[in-house]
């Protein structure tokens, strides 16, 4: 096998997450491989809990970061949609089956075998490293254009906190004008699904337990409404008034005032994911018809779908860029919700130090 | 107002829940109102609920029965679709407000103000009471003509328990051969869903808690498989196999289990209704991308639908037919599963007895 390409990053090296300089390895390209040299790099909740081994399954040393936007340096022969120079984006994961039902349907997100793009085995037996690097190199089946006219750090995050509120709101129809959605959370994930929601012509409103939300959900955002999820008037004024809601709270929460929000027949997506279980009263979604759905990200497809969207209505995340040795700061301001709404790693921009 | 039509019925008078011979008035038969005197009326657990207030919502007297089948006797002068002597059915609901975006597109159903066959208040006032009468009065919008050729008495639990698995299977896509369909619980609704998916063509698996239901499930209805939900082997051994799941189980039960069986995009279907809450950890349907909803009977479009279907293929409820004096002894039978898989009431054939 071909030497692999020297790369640098910051990886946490155990439980404690702090991240330090790095020097790794990639595999060297292969044929249908792209090169691509990061330029920005969101930081995503999930980082958070890799970098600190809370799911347990923490291959340290971990270069995290998932929401990738860079500059392709070099292609295999086997690459003929990319080519050196093109801007490129990387998201939650670099590969997957390609046969199952899901890959075979479009919807390889949903890949048994999913080979997440840092932390995870890949197919090869090599641990996937993250976008905390300077290098990666990535097979072009996994790989996303961005285009012209987007801001290069505001669209690091789409790659994730996008397509990941994006990609049920096409699927459940929530995408047409008169359509009224309901954003639970105003984090990362919450603010992208307001920005595309207003941009389908949707009404759209803001459930947050923070009254102090208003102004940015309405004034900043664009919101038609809020609602303080713990008042029990104004929720009770808006039952029954919702198509669709995306529930970003990754905190343990009650679902059946949001249930009540819902039209019959309304969708409730869940994309946040608290540690204890949700409490569903059968009868909260019998009467109306209502439905519940989990998503994880979307397919390399419906990510693509989603830059052009976003390009073409000028959607980008509200970002906080920092360079690189900021990123253990950013990841504790991040922890306690101290920013608005994603902070992204100028990678290109910093200095990623020598390996300790 | 013209005098009301008088009937004869059964009913609960307190929360005892013992039925007893009782006498009351129907509304005078109104222009777009059908008369039907009632051949055969199923007894659905819900009926069970009801006559003891377990919802606290009885209105007593209550007259229970929502599984009715019967012939038009007459007709007001706005009923065109009806005429004396044609075989009908009425179901778990006898009016619904017309206007809702629910009743404008075809699912009324889900209309907020429904008004239910029995123990409800019907718009003009007045209690609404069941089959378990000698005669009902309802308007033609809400009831649906029974095919030739289908047997009566099987057919009347088709009214709810066969029109609540076949709407959701139907609206989910679980109606297509070569797709894989899970049953839980071989009850009344179960063992029609079990039906259904084979007349559907598809693969149909029994999940049932008690391993001595096989044969039946098997042999009797004709399902493909047989799972133990307690045996951990088995359910893993079929992980991620099937589209869609009908839940009918009314008794509280895990279904993360459940949702391990089915396939990425696969539908959790709820029609039972446990008294807690069901346990719905996010891990459990974002990965995969998997969807709960919850379902009520069906509207009256998809009723009709289903008994054409149902008549085509020769589908019926498996039924115990007993007579009118028997129905105190078939609820507590009910009550302890003791039914194979319901019951229905010979009501035409019954002596009703003189009002106490």
């Amino acid at each position: 096998m071909a030497k692999g390409m020297p790369a640098i990053g910051w990886a946490a090296k155990d439980t404690s997450g702090v991240l330090s300089p790095y020097s790794f390895s990639r595999r060297a390209q292969k044929d249908d491989d792209v090169t691509i040299k990061v330029l920005f790099c969101g930081i995503c909740h999930t980082d958070l809990h890799i970098v600190k081994n809370e799911w347990g399954n923490a291959l340290y040393p971990v270069v995290p970061g998932h929401e990738i936007v860079g500059v392709v340096t070099d292609v295999g022969p086997g690459v003929k949609n990319f080519k050196a120079g093109d801007t490129v984006g990387v998201g939650y994961f670099i590969d997957s089956c390609r046969s199952c039902v899901s890959c075979s349907s479009g919807h390889d997100n949903h890949c048994p075998t999913l080979v997440l793009t840092c932390s995870a085995v890949d197919y090869d037996g090599a641990t996937t490293q993250g976008g905390f690097s300077d290098v990666l190199v990535v097979d072009k089946g996994y790989v996303v254009r961005v285009p012209e006219g987007l801001p290069l750090d505001g669209a690091a995050p789409l790659l994730c906190a996008g397509v990941t509120v994006y990609s049920p709101m096409m699927e459940f129809g929530l995408n047409a004008p008169g359509k009224h959605l309901g954003v639970v959370g105003l984090g990362g994930l919450g603010h992208m699904a307001v920005k595309f929601g207003k941009a389908f012509g949707m009404t759209v409103t803001v459930i947050s337990s923070s009254p102090r939300k208003r102004e940015e959900a309405v004034k900043r955002l664009g919101a038609d409404a809020f609602l303080v999820s713990q008042d029990p008037e104004q929720m009770k004024a808006a039952a029954g008034t919702m198509d669709g809601i995306i529930d970003t709270v990754s905190a343990g929460h009650p679902i059946v005032p949001l249930l009540e929000l819902l039209k019959p027949r309304g969708q409730l997506v869940v994309v946040g994911a608290p540690s204890t279980p949700l409490q569903l009263p059968a009868y909260a979604i019998i009467g109306g018809g209502k439905r519940v759905a989990g998503n994880l990200v979307g397919s390399v497809g419906s990510c693509q779908a989603m830059l052009d969207f976003a390009a073409k209505h000028g959607i980008t995340a509200d970002v906080e860029v920092v360079k690189m040795d900021y990123v253990n700061t950013a990841v504790e301001r991040l922890e306690r919700n101290d920013v608005r709404y994603r902070f992204v790693i100028d990678v290109a921009g910093s200095q990623l130090g020598a390996a300790a």
